[in-house]
């Protein structure tokens, strides 16, 4: 039988229920929403939301921005949202992207405009994951390399399956759907490191909804836009290889429960978490370590992951985001590294800076097959007396999907991040009913309305 | 020195200005008005508009709906306003795309929102161009074949350049606009025969016009996104032969006046318009020439096109438009080949479903190296007594740029067009003033209030 990716991919994403999905799929799909959410609320200030907000200037609605008041209609709501999600690099990853930042502002928009359930919301987020993985994995080419921010381009088709199944679209809507997200797919690498990234998963977000809407009201797209040879895999194919004819096994395999997301523990780059890891480690050791008197701190990684690391003398929070020598003094001095010590202050203070000439980079040639990057990251602390104090081999990241963070941790993350939004008691309601999003009937009163 | 794509599109657009513009680029900007403006309110009742405007619901705002009383945002009017352009795939080609569509439509809305001048929107439409044109030609590789729509793709980058100069944005914020447009650069050529593609040519529009309200207001994007090797070029390259070393030279060669506009004389698809040119110069010589004694009609053509014309049986308006069958029995029964004709009870009248079984085509196997088509088509009509008549070969569909329409016709064209939305006096009065374009201080009244 010939292939028929679209349509496929349609029936088996329209076709999920809450009540097929693994227990494990459920409690995944709900850490998206805490971690996406609370994220969202720590970035909400940030100047490209406030940028986007302003130049849309969207016009009343009934989603709520950022969690408060203010509501706007569901695509422009989805749209800032995602921005404010992405707009401090701290949210989830998984398939070289960041799926929570593009599906959980689209789904919790449309969520609040049809009053859907809690578990409407999960099911339609693992839609959403399910056809994000089945179409990423399609092929080997790396595309980030070719130039595509790979949150742009498949987040608008998976958020475009997310809100379909959310309408309960049809498989025939559901099709259109996905097409109509796909020929909206856009995001290039080359944005990375200004505010046109966050954009990318911001416009992904706007697109699904809107694809979804669009099906809904009879909008008509190809039935095979994804596999057809002139269609949207080989369009940004970066190897030219794409596997258009290995068939769906969505609702058969769970490569939510398969493949996980990964939480940041710390609002810099995924990069630095591994040697964030291992000086922490230091740190806890051996507690009277001054870091005023450290000879030298030695990093062992990946060079490919020391490339990304392009800020060796940062000077401001943003710019600190991507720097091996600050998450080294940063951690070796604050016992930890959180959105406060992101801060253009605490980035300039004197004994933090002072570090930096100190740190020195050796580079694993070994490749991990899975990942490509070394298979573990290492720090050793240099003393003035000569002696070296050296961490364990790191080889997953506090908070991966090997290696996840507990429930405690998990709401840590959310109430720090929460506090820049909301009063501690209001931040912790919403975590307690997110922590209980399939027993919700409605996810979104009071909490959106402090 | 080191070749700065993007800083230097955006310093060359951003430096143009109407006097610098050669009277020949003005003459033919102005056609596209003309021709998007009446293919525009000639689409504005088709249901992939009807069903878009509907489901953006879009706010009231300061920029005209199809040249009528209905306002909205402007981002929100050029997309629904490109949608209606391109919805009867009767709008003007050029660059192995669809300009005007895109760019007009941005152009008016942004224009009436600043109250710009017929001199300012004139200049923008040329930056525009000449953004697209530089970009489209650094690459031989075909962006139709990878699956690439270039209305879609490069149409955002265009408007983006257009609605900056407009805006008058230095050459700074003209970097970041054209950056944020290549970051919403989408559409897939897989989606063509469906709604799916006038959405490209509206989701263009709004991401250009958005594109460079978002860099006024300060959001940043990198300033070598087009060039960048994971930048835009490299990311949609069909062929990965990127030229992106070649100077700008906007403002200095005028690709606009090169180049030129195809006027599209038939609401039908572009691989029709010379044999139809061909049976009309059978018609006119031979007026008593009677359909239904027609034993054959020939058609000479390159495969190349025949294969985009996929309708050998059309019953209905749209069918009929990829239909050399129909084009043929249409350009010899009626004499002409409008709108009136493209539409079901013309298409399924017993005369014209009687002659698609006479015609036949025979594939002419040479290739222009320029088009990549056979240098010219040609029409045979086989008559009963034995007798051929025989057209001139037909190298130009009339109305291409190398065989412009007469100001007479274009003129017809609009007229005809924009009876289906105004009286005739006002689409007399719109024509009048769209024709000095150049002499309005503000186009949009009373035109836009009938």
């Amino acid at each position: 039988m010939k292939a028929a990716l679209t349509r496929d991919l349609a029936a088996a994403t329209s076709g999920l229920t809450y009540e097929r999905i693994p227990r494990a799929g459920i409690e995944i799909a709900k850490r998206g929403f805490i971690d996406a959410i609370g994220v969202m609320l720590a970035g909400k200030d940030e100047p490209c939301v406030s940028i986007l907000a302003q130049t849309l200037s969207p016009a009343a609605g009934d989603a709520s921005l950022f969690w408060g008041p203010d509501k706007a209609r569901a695509p422009e709501a989805a749209w800032i949202n995602a921005v404010a999600t992405h707009a401090l690099d701290f949210d989830d990853t998984a398939l070289s992207a960041h799926p929570s930042a593009v599906l959980v502002p689209a789904i919790v928009a449309e969520a609040e405009h049809l009053r859907a359930s809690g578990r409407d919301m999960l099911c339609a987020y693992v839609a959403g994951f399910e056809a994000w993985a089945d179409l990423m994995q399609r092929e080997t080419g790396q595309y980030h390399t070719k130039g595509w921010h790979p949150t742009g381009i498949f987040g608008s088709i998976a958020a475009a399956a997310a809100c379909a199944r959310l309408r309960r679209l049809d498989a025939g809507a559901t099709a259109a759907a996905l097409s109509l997200g796909a020929s909206q797919s856009a995001g290039i690498t080359a944005n990375f490191g200004s505010m046109a990234k966050p954009l990318h998963a911001g416009r992904a977000a706007h697109a699904g909804v809107l694809a979804a809407r669009l099906a809904a009201a009879g909008m008509t797209a190809s039935t095979d836009a994804l596999e057809h040879p002139q269609g949207f895999l080989a369009a940004v194919s970066p190897a030219g290889a794409v596997n258009v004819g290995e068939p769906v096994t969505v609702g058969q395999r769970w490569r939510i429960v398969e493949i996980g997301l990964n939480i940041k523990k710390y609002p810099t780059c995924y990069c630095t978490h591994r040697p964030i890891d291992a000086m922490l480690e230091l740190k806890q050791a051996h507690p009277s370590l001054d870091p005023a008197q450290v000879a030298g701190i030695v990093v062992s990684m990946s060079r490919r992951n020391a490339k990304v690391l392009r800020n060796a003398h940062p000077t401001t929070g943003l710019e600190a985001k991507f720097s091996i020598e600050f998450a080294m003094a940063c951690a070796l001095t604050a016992g930890r590294v959180g959105l406060d010590e992101l801060d253009d202050r605490f980035v300039r203070r004197p004994d933090i800076q002072g570090l930096f000439e100190r740190v020195r980079l050796v580079f694993d040639p070994r490749e991990d097959p899975a990942t490509g990057y070394a298979p573990h990251d290492q720090v050793s602390v240099e003393l003035p007396d000569g002696r070296t104090l050296r961490s364990s081999p790191v080889a997953l990241a506090r908070g991966a999907a090997g290696a996840p963070l507990s429930h405690e941790e998990i709401r840590t993350k959310f109430m720090s991040c929460a506090a820049r939004a909301l009063p501690e008691a209001a931040a912790a309601s919403l975590h307690e009913r997110l922590s209980n999003l399939e027993d919700l009937r409605l996810l979104c009163s009071p909490p959106c309305s402090p």
